[in-house]
């Protein structure tokens, strides 16, 4: 399974005092740039993760612990994976693509 | 409703020919193209969307029925929205809140 | 476009003081409980709704709103349509026709 | 983290012949029939999965990978995670307290 994933992943805490939820969003980020094995992108509405599937899971468990690390008691995790694997795709190729 | 929402949207066509389904996405993003009221970029996952939230949800239907009319049979539509109303935000003042 | 649409609907309040959204989430229900025209069935991680699409939309755009009368500040909500439109589907077909 | 999440699941093959996709669903799900360790439920718009996270994440790559045994060549995979720690919650009891 080397073939490589594109995925987008959002991590939601609930029940948090204020809408703000920015801290708890760069604290799961740290969890990526500590991962020098995938690559990834921060848009407007979440983290878009390039690597291998296994790899990419193993991360986003990672990332839905950090909030309750810091204090929140629920935590909603969405998590889209695109997987071709008849050619070659990335984040970069779907967008020229469309373009 | 001034609100503007920040909105993040995916069209996804189901039962064609081939995996790459960058034609209809092409065409679906016309509908955006048209809209000068909105900003939109487009992402590796999806494209995000800013706007007042009834004029995003009218866009997203145009764009769901673009690929009915280029011959797709089921489309999987799936649309999210971040609508927050105690300080104003945009996708890239969330990037930055973040990183 | 009398076609109905099978729609699963997320409302998702941010920064309430607690973990818990139910009475949130239930006043959203009750956009769905007048509204006639539609069916729909509460699940564990959201509502499924049967109706046309422009339906559909209006009634998401309504349930969005409700969370903010009643307090809350920030809403994540997430719409996912499946439209097919070469045969007839509905929720209970699709559960049948896996199981 | 023995805590269990609720999660819902859903996988959709891209590119296949006809609009259709049971089969393939059908076949994912064979892999939450053998996995006695937790519980799931049908709906119209996807799997409801009550179980520990990692064992959820490992089904769930599991079950990613099972359309393309059958001859399909990208597969989109959507996993939304509700993981609550100040209480216990399930499926079941999350539909009670908004009814």
């Amino acid at each position: 399974m080397k073939e490589r994933v594109i995925a987008d992943m959002r991590v939601i805490p609930l029940g948090t005092a204020t809408p703000s939820v920015s801290p708890y969003i760069a604290a799961c980020l740290d969890v990526l740039k500590e991962a020098k094995d995938i690559s990834y992108q921060i848009t407007g509405m979440g983290t878009i993760i390039e690597g291998p599937l296994a790899r990419v899971l193993e991360l986003a468990q990672k990332m839905h612990e950090v909030p309750f690390t810091k204090g929140a008691q629920r935590v909603v995790t969405l998590i889209s994976i695109d997987d071709r694997r008849d050619k070659p795709a990335t984040a970069e190729s779907k967008v020229k693509a469309v373009s």
